[in-house]
């Protein structure tokens, strides 16, 4: 067993090749085997999103606060709330983040694949994409 | 893609036969391959607690509100409160609940192993072994 305090824990800025706009990641897991589950906050501040992208094996996200979009590729974006579970299945393409209005906090859990994969990064959420969300 | 609105989602009671005392349990994600993930909200109320059991890949809590402890077999009871994380081994025998006079809520995650297994629940932890801890 290993506990990690609060105070111990750390928020780094997401970096640019994988966001637009100000993201902040809280991690509370990194797999360890047999586990092989990532878990961690994301804080998106007003307009800002994750690129497109996939995941192996699956993605569940649960809104904390704020309000944002979820997005499958060919679909219109969904609106995401507080309470709000959103199952992302391996291979779907998708991207989600902040109302442009209003911040959103997520918890975000995916798994590794057998290559220890847990994401595969697309290209930006054009602003003309983005604007399309209502 | 599936969304699984706020209110849409349910809170159950937690069995006798794996807590002593008022536990609330109310679903994130349960596991649909490839994923395995099973994860939960759960509510405790003062003094409520689960029973000694153990996890066949790993469990990890990350208290939300309240004040707790977590117990591994052999070792004094650890004090957990909002924001930290647990991180529980396989096989690792242990127990978690709230304070005698305070609320928890925490997140827990687990996986399933290959036979669909996330818990092996053993027997409650006694007045006097709870008694202990401080």
């Amino acid at each position: 067993m290993k506990i990690l305090k609060n105070s111990e824990r750390a928020t780094g800025k997401g970096p640019a090749d994988w966001f637009t706009g100000g993201v902040w990641i809280e991690p509370v897991v990194s797999p360890e085997a047999p586990s092989r589950l990532q878990a961690a906050y994301v804080t998106f501040t007003p307009g800002a999103r994750t690129n497109w992208h996939t995941h192996p094996v699956s993605q569940i996200l649960n809104v904390v606060s704020g309000f944002g979009w979820v997005q499958l590729e060919g679909e219109p974006a969904k609106r995401i709330a507080p309470g709000d579970v959103v199952v992302i299945g391996p291979g779907e393409n998708h991207w989600h983040g902040a109302d442009a209005g209003r911040a959103l906090v997520h918890l975000a859990m995916q798994e590794q694949d057998e290559a220890g994969s847990v994401v595969s990064w697309g290209r930006p959420v054009s602003d003309e994409e983005y604007a399309a969300v209502r």
